[in-house]
């Protein structure tokens, strides 16, 4: 059939299970189609499709609530809901969204985007429903790794207690297929089967070790946590029966029947239950089920036939810093590389196999990654935090409470910094400098390339007390790069004219490129770099104060509480007649699209910050 | 022996059982009799005598490491290292920290405050031992509603992979002492102790409800919590020794020969070792072990003799606001009160006793009753979630994420918001308005006194899209209460003058206090009442800079992104000439002192304000 033409899942009805098989076959067809050409993430929605389309065979949305945690693999949902006309516009400026979103479809009840929160909304939809004496079902999908997150802890234990019906299906991707699993199954049967699923995952541990060069060595990784977590949960699934979850499976999360079989079990069930299906990310795409690394977890365009991705040229600033701390770590014993569960995004695969033993997967655990690496500085080690400025937000308390109230010599870095792109509203990397300047005795840098990037990493390990680097993954040219430290709370005046904008990070090229633009307009712009935010350079604002011309603070965040409200307090304190204007991002939520898009819409451009240095000076 | 002459715990070794328990005596009535001057965490501190003795003598800090969740219940540690003569000054300003403190011993390896960070620091501290190659004891102890919440489970998680020594001790202080609980046991013994101990729990259980008159009816409680975690973790250790920790336990934390044999056999293990410690919150002091409403959880100064606690007089913003979702959830039904472990602080125990089912206590798990209430609110309901400011930290991801992604009616009440007083640096509520402020689509609101904060908490179920109200706990006059909206964004012109002093909360009192001095030195002082800091009264903020007066922004709150930092953004958007100056909380640590010394100390008081006002206008 036409995927495109798919209005509401109600046609599944009408379909036996060849027609199911053929038509998940076509799903998934489109999916790899649609993303090769539109980026998007390709594995774990494969993993998904036969799940997805027993689903809603079984289930019927809006009144069912389907909440998938994180909710990137939602892909096969938006095409049974009727959304396969628009999916080329997927994570495009105005176009489909690449997680849940209530505004785009009534079939979409609650919106993902950082783990762990799917259990606890299944539970209060499952609460609003007893409350009005409804019966529909509440399915909650949860991987396996954001099993391992307190939130989903915090939840599970609040389930188990509430007694009445809701389902959760653990979605165990990390496991190849155990072709042996199948049909409905007793106690004992389980029982069995677990075992067969046990010894088939052990012939195939070595393959899927996601830093299979770093092997036994590997002090604790994301891997393990989801080690940890079955054999806590599955052994005959004895933990959630205990937490009063009747538990159900394996269930082989790619044989449409045994999943229907399973979920119709659990609609009927009048307490809580968990099913546990087993899938396989990248199902039926070759490229995808051979890739250990997660090179198509989260994808950009790539060739649909041969798996070829674009080539990214160039470098970034995360890849620079994570080469500098991989580097610095081989004269300091000190130093470790912490992170939750972002080996890959974090470019932390060389430090890993290099230092296997200072190197730490916490898994999807922000709040304790960060805890843990407090105490290991205060006991003297050089710990570097890596977590990406969405994810952080997680972390803000024992960023505060823990890290910079006891004043550790912990790094951390903050990654995927400003305006994000194509993930969108949950991901934008643009509240942390909102919520660090006024945590007190903190260090925050941002660097304006690869190259000061790199510097300023280097500079924190010389850093006395808790010291936070941001970084963006905007590509850029590759420059060699210096451990040079760079003076701490001076920024670098790069140009002077008559007027200065003050910035840092990306939008230092963007300025340079608007002063250039500038230029042909007749006006002279200065540009400071203000590569420390905190504390910031007092003595160059004195100057630029009294030099009386006008001032811009030009930001990729928040403006709200962002370094250009900072700065504008400091002139107020100080009754300066110079005028500290501000350009940042308004205080509205920023959605999907591409980074340059977004940027030049806002006004936050290269061409915007001309148009706004313009009329400020009323030329 | 005199309490106060104890320099460190070497003297311990050399003492009989028979000299320890009379120490133990000594220790108990110290802590009583200081307390009931001072003022402190009573309950949870004389049930820990014991153990706290028996630690100190089988290890040896500081190179043994001691770390105590949230860290109120560490008196007896504090005075077995020296601290007793300065007990007098526990908890004012400049004397002793009521929780363990780095910078006051050396004894003090880790600094707690907010639930669940110990075994994540514990593990750090036992990496950092063994990359250095050291052989020290790490020992964190946990209280069993700390386990409940999200971080513990997490680092629980990484220190079964860990398999290096470190040792958990559970205090277990929700159930009596089992008598017959005793002397060392092999897992067999355990499993037979360990039914003992259940079913003399059975017997007392009815006894031990925090809230009895909510009885069976309440859906999920912080007891609930505790008891499932039993369920979980104690059913003879099994769960613990699947994740790789060893179990020992039940032990009775009041036996010092039990915990003795305990702890040294904790001592040799070589891997992690989890001892199941049962305490009696209170022991040895009739009117504490009597308290099942958590009345001596946190005093102030009372009669040590009858247990007389002095009666506040007055009534607070947070009862009031209490109050009103109690009399609101009488007409709405949609009302629901969700509090995480604070039934008590939060003065919900008369909205738990008449609406049950729409209470929910979730236990220590802030980001859990956050994603949960946003959850009902989208399918309907109006939850109410109430939260200490310095705990809303530990949701603020789902606070963004979710509920202000989403727009779902929440009303948050930030409870306990501004200078905190004696608990000092880990508990102050001063950082929420920085972190909320840059939060789209938020309304943010705190009222004068008990009479308005009622009335914006009645004006928040009328809003639509997230409501959060601050409030304090400090004392003022009862007065009658209406639930008549107040229009959102509106601010409230109390006063007109040469300086417009704007303030919201208990400030707007002590800025009236300011303007009667200042009246004496010949000064008209303005004054707003800017009663909802988000969103702003922009029509009245343009017509105070329109007028030209100076205007000072005012408030309890860290003024680096508070509401100052707004305003001064506001005026430097408009280029305007009015100078919009602020005074509020110094880019530092607060610590702990009666919250008026601490105001009066950074001037921040109404003779404070008067004297910033005199500077501003040259008077």
């Amino acid at each position: 059939m036409d995927v495109r033409q798919i209005k509401n899942p109600a046609f599944l009805q009408g379909m036996n299970e060849q027609e199911l098989q053929k038509l998940c076959g076509e799903l998934r067809e489109f999916i790899i189609e649609s993303v090769s050409h539109t980026g998007g993430h390709l594995s774990s929605n494969l993993g998904l499709v036969e799940l997805t389309v027993a689903l809603h065979r079984v289930f019927h949305t809006p009144q069912d609530k389907i909440i998938f945690d994180v909710g990137h693999q939602c892909y096969t949902h938006k095409l049974l809901t009727g959304r396969a006309a628009e999916f080329d516009t997927l994570r495009c400026t105005d176009g489909l969204s690449g997680f849940q979103c209530r505004t785009e479809s009534p079939h979409d009840c609650y919106e993902g985007g950082h783990a762990g929160t799917a259990l606890s909304a299944a539970l209060g939809f499952a609460m609003a429903r007893d409350a009005k004496g409804e019966k529909n079902a509440v399915i909650a999908v949860v991987g396996d790794g954001a099993m391992g997150n307190g939130l989903s802890y915090e939840a599970l234990n609040h389930i188990g207690d509430y007694q009445k019906p809701l389902i959760i299906i653990l979605n165990d991707n990390r496991m190849s297929i155990n072709t042996n699993v199948g049909a409905l199954h007793n106690s004992l049967e389980r029982i069995r089967l677990h075992r067969g699923y046990r010894s088939a995952k052990s012939r195939t541990k070595a393959a899927l070790r996601r830093i299979p060069v770093v092997g036994e060595a590997m002090v604790h990784g994301v891997e393990q946590v989801k080690e940890d977590l079955k054999r806590l949960y599955l052994r005959d699934g004895a933990l959630f029966e205990e937490m009063g979850i009747t538990y159900y499976g394996p269930v082989n999360g790619h044989d449409l029947g045994e999943l229907d079989a399973f979920l119709r079990m659990a609609k009927e069930a009048a307490k809580p239950v968990l099913l546990h299906v087993i899938t396989e990310k990248g199902h039926g795409c070759d490229y995808c089920t051979d890739d250990y690394d997660g090179l198509w977890h989260g994808v950009g365009a790539f060739d649909a036939q041969s798996g070829r991705q674009m080539a990214a040229g160039g470098t970034t600033q995360g890849k620079a810093v994570s080469r500098m701390v991989t580097e610095l770590a081989a004269e300091d014993e000190r130093i470790y590389a912490i992170t939750p569960a972002m080996t890959t995004g974090a470019h932390l695969t060389e430090f890993a196999k290099k230092y296997p033993k200072r190197f730490i997967d916490a898994g999807i655990a922000e709040e304790h990654a960060l805890v843990l690496a407090n105490a290991l500085a205060l006991d003297g080690m050089r710990p570097f935090v890596t977590i990406y400025s969405t994810f952080l937000q997680r972390g803000y308390d024992e960023v505060n409470h823990d890290i910079a109230r006891m004043g550790g010599n912990v790094v951390v870095g903050i990654d995927r910094c400003g305006v994000i792109g194509e993930d969108g509203v949950s991901h934008q990397g643009i509240f942390d400098v909102s919520l660090l300047l006024p945590v007190p005795g903190i260090i925050l840098a941002q660097g304006r390339d690869a190259a000061e990037s790199a510097r300023l990493l280097a500079t924190g390990f010389t850093a006395e007390g808790p010291y936070f680097l941001r970084y963006s993954k905007n590509a850029m040219p590759e420059q060699p790069l210096s451990r040079e430290p760079l003076p701490i709370g001076r920024w670098e005046r790069l140009r002077e004219g008559e007027i200065t904008v003050i910035t840092y990070g990306d939008f230092v090229g963007e300025a340079e490129g608007a002063a250039r633009l500038l230029e042909m307009d007749g006006i002279c712009m200065g540009l400071v770099n203000a590569r420390f935010l905190k504390p910031y350079d007092a003595e160059m604002m004195n100057t630029l104060l009294a030099e009386g011309k006008p001032l811009l603070v030009y930001e990729e965040v928040a403006g709200i509480g962002g370094l250009g409200s900072l700065l504008q307090q400091v002139a107020a304190g100080q009754e300066s007649r110079t005028p500290v204007h501000s350009l940042a991002l308004p205080d509205r939520w920023i959605y999907h699209g591409k980074r340059r898009e977004l940027l030049r819409r806002m006004g936050l451009d290269a061409a915007g910050l001309r148009k706004t240095v313009r009329e400020l000076l009323g030329r």
